[in-house]
C-alpha cells in the first residue's frame, strides 16, 4: 500500500482518530512518523517508545475489532512550519453501548516531513468529570 | 521580580522541576509562557486552559509546602528552532517518606520567544509499572 501524503495536520489527525474507530491497524500505521523515535502513551499504561513497540499496542488494542463512535473537542494548538501540538479532548465510546465513559485528553505532537504530516507522540490520559480532591501530600505528589 | 531570560530548554525545565521540587509558586509561574494559551494536565484529573487557571491549579497544590525529590529520565525529544518537546518519566518522592509513588509520564511543551524559552503545555500521568490488562472493549475505549 503505498502511504497517503497528509497535507495538513487536520488530515493526519482525522486518519488517525478514523482508524481507531475501525479499529484499522494498517491505517493507524500510515499516520506515525518512520523518521522520528516515536512516542505513545496509552491511559494508565507504561510509554512505548519505537514503532515496533507502538505497533504492537495498536494491534493488541484493535484484536477485538471493536468498531468505535470517536469525536474530539476542544483543541489547543501549538504550532509552527513543521511541527504542531494539538491537546483534545476524546469522547470515545463503543457502539452498540449507552455507557459513555469517561473523556480522555489526549496530547497529539506531528512532525512535517516528505511525506506531509505524520504523528511523532500520542499521550492520552482519563480525565474525570469530579475528580476527587486528594490530600495534600498525595496532591503534590500526583502533581 | 524581573523575569529569567532561559536560554536553553534544559534551564527551563530544571527551572519547573526546582519550582516543584520546593513547592515555590513564584518560581513556577516564571517558566510558563504569557505569550500563549497554555495547558496543563495534572494527574487524573481534568485539563487546565488559562495562565489563571494553571497558576491557581500550583497555588493549591503547593498550599501544603511540601518538599520533594524530583528526578526526570529518559528523555525523548522532539525539537526545532522554536518549538520543543519534551517526553519524560517523572520519579517524584516526598522528602522524609519512604514510600517511593510509582513515575509518572509527562509531555513538556515549550516555545522561544523574546524571554527565552517558556513552558506552554505540561500534560502528566501516572505510568504504572505493572497495570492491569483491560478486556478487549474496555481496552479499546481505553485506547
Amino acid at each position: 500500500m503505498s502511504k497517503p501524503i497528509y497535507t495538513s495536520v487536520a488530515e493526519a489527525e482525522a486518519a488517525f482518530y478514523d482508524a481507531l474507530a475501525r479499529s484499522d491497524l494498517d491505517a493507524m500505521m500510515t499516520v506515525w512518523s518512520e523518521d522520528d523515535e516515536v512516542v505513545c502513551v496509552h491511559p494508565d499504561t507504561p510509554r512505548l517508545v519505537g514503532l515496533a513497540a507502538v505497533r504492537e499496542s495498536w494491534r493488541q488494542l484493535f484484536a477485538g475489532g471493536t468498531r468505535l463512535q470517536v469525536r474530539t473537542s476542544h483543541h489547543v494548538v501549538c504550532q509552527n512550519m513543521l511541527l504542531t501540538i494539538h491537546n483534545v479532548i476524546e469522547h470515545v465510546a463503543v457502539e452498540g453501548e449507552d455507557r459513555l465513559p469517561p473523556p480522555m485528553i489526549a496530547t497529539n505532537v506531528y512532525t512535517r516531513g516528505a511525506l506531509g504530516w505524520r504523528l511523532v507522540m500520542h499521550h492520552a490520559s482519563p480525565a474525570p468529570e469530579n475528580p476527587h480532591a486528594p490530600a495534600h501530600g498525595a496532591a503534590h505528589v500526583m502533581h
